[in-house]
């Protein structure tokens, strides 16, 4: 009996180690990855040698490569750039490619990987798939006896979808180039191949029209992209292997547009730029000529500065209301047998077709779009639900996933790493599924600036990109954690701000170089979620400070995620092991008060946390009270569950528009304890 | 005599109050200030007004005020941009400036700020004076009793020198417009007021040239300026009430241009972009009619760009080699009757002269330049030493001190700080020293990347930036070492990146959140200084990877000044109170290497610095031996001190390009010991 045990600990310990040589921390997690013994050992005689038919996406990319690898662990490598002269087949990175790549969703980004003993090969039919290889294998590198290497393995790699994007949207908080350049590195790094830039809207219109310079001028406020940024951020995320679809919303979300040219406007009004954030009533005169000649110009002038062959047109969220207060739009429709404004939306994007078309672009717009009659060339970005993209995929439309991957919702990681654009079970037929291209991380901006909108972003999205891209199969919430903590890291070694840029803003929020106070609360807040932040969608505007503790405050925060798996696990196992670890945290938690109490005194902008930090302490208080009954085995007095849950139940309440994320797990403690 | 003893304490604690309540956190410090009981509440009511007859500049500079304001203290303030509408009188901030400023040499600056209780008042002539005013003003925000607050002051206010630059070298690495524009915020808080871009080099020809375009086709790799980013940097300093002052280095410094037009060269060889850094050989050929004609076109396209009445062409470091080895140059100086290469570069001068002046731009050059002959409207940047200075002030020629102001070269603040362009003790008369118009630090970017320039600029310029504004009186280092902190800590608020890439250099370089061990060494080591890091000039090239531990590194490590500091004072007092402290630094030092070590296990990268780590360990013992011997007043046995002092020289070694920086008060402790 014994040795059975010893043996399945054995078998236990050996499939863990194989567990974590399988996946080395990549993430996304390749197709197929098999270990051997021949680990290639990485010195100062690196070297990187291209041979076949590559463009100068892989060269650039090489050269990138070897910098990364040298900035890591700090040899001086003799290569300066790579170059068409660097062929050597004894290379030690040799990279075998057989052509170069169109940017599109067809394309091949396969690749093979192999390390042996003297030189690692990766071999791919397209530069994509070298590119994509790369970045595996900047992933790869590994520690062992006070030197660095490529541990021995062979990997077969390819995307389950051909679309992972992820939208930015730089008009409800303007983002300056560093943002989109350092975003688009880190998309590269996770296997990411859609920038999504969303670029106009109500409160901005964030790109230079050279046909039409109000635009700008008027609806911008200097900050928009000219034509050189557009070509600089096209040029260095096409090195990366990442296509750009840009976004002209229409006929809604447009007040930007209707302030540089009211003649456009279905309500002749004022317009100025909106400062508030949400759904506003201005659209586009959809029944005037004018309306399209407009469009006609402007969207052939941007197809032609954007290669890819999709052009997203937006289409959400018009409330239909001014056309509703124009008589000659409603006539417009009585006369064309309209009933909704609905119909004469539809009307418009069939108006708009066309005008793509000639310019060769897809169209592609959100949910909205997909009405009974459009074309069947047009692609859906479903925001609305898995469900309207099972009905687009069954009719036959290219769709596109985005429901359950809004990253700016403060939702934890896991909760999007589930959601799946084709799950296990899919009403769909596998000829169906294979109109749905992929998903789309969203990050819109109401709520971050420049300084924030990495936290929202990363780490978070490195586990989207690896829903989009691994298996199926790939799901284990645990290991994906395990994961994402060195990823977010390997991210901010290539310039992603999450992690460096909370400690500025605490500092800068404490007004001072002590920040642990502060660090202590941050650590088990979470900014409000979903739409619960701005209230009554007037709390902010385009002026408000976003520098404050929900600015700091960070979706999934870790410490607390993991005490409340501790409590869980302890609640269930009575394990007294853990006890000293959860009464450390608790002992924190109720000791932070008075330091905290003594930041406000020296920053009164924490004052709005005051009650987050009071309740904390509370919490703690009668966790470690509850801890105390379940460890000595004696019953709580009457009385004890009531006031305790009174605590429970009040520390639920937001402070500085976060919420305490270990209320539920002290809550636990307390019905342990009864 | 108790009585007397305690009124002399009340005194000097008084004095002490006064002297920080005269200060406030200014950097620099004002002309005059005096205080008095009126503050100003700070709350969400906060209005800015504008009256007089400012120009855009104040608008814009106050409606980023505001926002900065809020930012800082979450008030939701309700003005959004300030606009001419936003005139009251009854303002929270009432601005008035007499009239727009020209930015340039003679401008008045000078302001006057007076706090009210319901109002601060800013009167300045120029919107310059009003901008440097809203600065000072940002430096004044207080705290008291749970709420913010500008302290009761009357400031007079107005700059020692006009000319306070900062020169950055965007060649030896290149340094993309997010670090220019956060560079030139920094430059605006702490009121510099000329940003000099040193544009082109042996490395890098980094500014687009539409007449030229092979200087950045074939000479920039991708890296530089378009004209586009140009105007973008010139509007936003011109906001700032900064002047660009662009550089052009000729006739040497000049192997990307040679690259890109070799018939420009003095020898015609292949040339490739200087990967090395120093001193080269490459030089236009200045005999050449071609030679002027070309300059002639690039310095009027290059003087229509740049709108300052300065143009520096460098004229620095020509080596005369490649004159000396063409034939025809060495002909045409015969024929001209000249000996020395040095005849050859005046006629240079003179003959660019005429180019620039049509332009309607003087002239402005490093010392080389200046020289018998020269006519007297260029103006001379000395980086030789202050003689030359002096010098060139005697003879009528305007002048700007670098020396001194090296801010790469790694040397601490104080250093710095007491260098003054025109000393108490210079030679020369008043009028003489009118031609001394102010100085410059210099980046010079051989050892830096965006990742960490900053930690290079600030905060040491912050304190050269008080030399050039502030009263030559105001020379108190331990204050400005106490303002120096706070300064650094608002300067991140800003967007500075010194403190916040500290945490990222070492995570990622630890490859690892728990980067302790390494930060307890990084706290007491310095990077060589002056030329002695880059070990015979090729030890490093523009490839080498600058994310090791000489780049974490900062000049003037605060840790290790105060324990030298501490240490001197306690050789001097034997003082025991302080002992605690003392024994506490070595402690945590003796014991970090073992921690280092395991660091350097999981981070090979660190094995460099191991030796720093371990002398550290073997030092702190000798401290804590001395520390023994002094307090308990036992002499050392026979053979300590050789055996101790033996320890502290090997000590002195460098390790990873790095010097340890509490070895000399070891040696202190040891010989006060004996």
């Amino acid at each position: 009996m014994r040795k059975t045990i010893l043996l399945l600990v054995f078998c236990i310990a050996l499939v863990h180690l194989f567990a974590q040589d399988n996946t080395y921390n990549l993430m996304p997690v390749p197709r197929s990855l098999k270990t051997h013994g021949n680990s290639c050992a990485i010195n100062k005689q690196f070297t990187i040698g291209i041979i076949g038919h590559p463009g100068d996406r892989v060269y650039k990319e090489a050269s990138r490569a070897l910098r990364r690898l040298d900035n890591r662990m700090g040899f001086f490598f003799t290569q300066g750039n790579i170059t068409p002269k660097d062929s050597s087949s004894s290379a030690t990175l040799l990279i075998d490619v057989k052509r170069k790549a169109e940017l599109n969703l067809q394309e091949d980004e396969s690749y093979h990987l192999i390390t042996g003993s003297k030189q690692v090969k990766i071999t791919a039919n397209t530069d994509l798939g070298a590119i994509r290889a790369l970045e595996t294998l900047q992933q790869l590198v590994s520690v062992q006896k006070g030197g660095y290497y490529f541990p021995g393995v062979e990997i077969y790699d390819e995307p389950r979808f051909p679309w992972r994007g992820l939208l930015l949207d730089i008009t409800l908080h303007w983002m300056p180039m560093d943002v989109v350049k350092r975003t688009l590195d880190a998309m590269a790094a996770v296997k990411l191949n859609v920038f999504h830039m969303h670029l106009t809207e109500d409160q901005l219109f964030g790109i230079e029209s050279k046909v039409y310079p109000r635009l700008t001028s008027v609806g911008a406020e200097g900050n928009f992209y000219t034509q050189e940024n557009i070509k600089e951020i096209i040029a260095y995320a096409d090195q990366r292997g990442i296509r750009i679809v840009p976004e002209f919303d229409v006929p809604g979300h447009c007040t930007a547009m209707l302030k540089a040219y009211p003649q456009l406007a279905s309500v002749q009004r004022d317009y100025e730029l909106q400062r508030y954030y949400g759904v506003f009533d201005p659209a586009l005169d959809v029944t005037k000529p004018y309306t399209y000649a407009f469009l006609d110009t402007l969207f052939t002038e941007m197809a032609a500065l954007f290669p890819d062959e999709y052009f997203h047109i937006g289409g959400d969220e018009n409330t239909g209301k001014d056309w509703d207060r124009n008589p000659e739009i409603k006539a417009y429709m009585q006369q064309k047998g309209m009933t909704t404004y609905r119909e004469l939306e539809t009307e418009f994007i069939s108006r708009l077709l066309p005008i793509l078309k000639k310019n060769g672009k897809k169209m592609m717009g959100w949910d909205e779009i997909f009405r009974p009659g459009v074309p069947h060339d047009i692609m859906i970005q479903s925001w609305r639900g898995l469900e309207s993209l099972v009905d687009a995929a069954r009719q036959g439309y290219t769709s596109l996933l985005s429901t359950g991957y809004y990253i700016d919702l403060i939702q934890p990681t896991d909760y999007h790493y589930l959601v799946d654009p084709v799950p296990v079970n899919t009403p769909l037929t596998k000829e169906e599924q294979k109109f749905i291209v992929g998903g789309e991380a969203t990050m819109w901006t109401e709520h971050v600036t420049p300084e924030t909108v990495d936290s929202r972003i990363w780490p978070r999205t490195a586990a989207i990109a690896e829903r989009l891209w691994s298996s199926q199969s790939v799901n284990n919430v645990d290991d994906m954690y395990r994961r994402l903590d060195k990823i977010d890291l390997y991210l901010e070694g290539l310039g992603t701000t999450q992690l460096k840029n909370k400690g500025m803003l605490m500092r800068r929020l404490v007004n001072g170089y002590n920040t642990q106070a502060l660090e202590v609360l941050v650590n088990v807040i979470e900014p409000l979620k979903l739409y619960e932040r701005n209230e009554g969608d007037t709390m902010y505007t385009v002026f408000s400070p976003y520098t404050k503790i929900a600015d700091v405050a960070t979706p999934d925060q870790k410490t607390a995620r993991e005490f409340r798996k501790l409590v869980a696990a302890f609640c269930q196992s009575k394990d007294a092991k853990v006890v000293p670890e959860l009464r450390k945290s608790l002992e924190l938690w109720k000791n932070n008060d008075v330091a905290f109490q003594k930041l406000i005194q020296q920053s009164p902008v924490l004052k709005e946390a005051a009650n987050l930090s009071e309740h904390l302490a509370q919490i703690a208080k009668v966790g470690i009270e509850a801890l105390q009954f379940i460890t000595s085995g004696k019953k709580p007095p009457l009385g004890w569950e009531t006031k305790s849950l009174q605590i429970t139940k009040k520390a639920k309440e937001q402070g500085g528009r976060c919420e305490l994320q270990v209320v539920t797990a002290i809550e636990q403690l307390v019905k342990t304890a009864l």
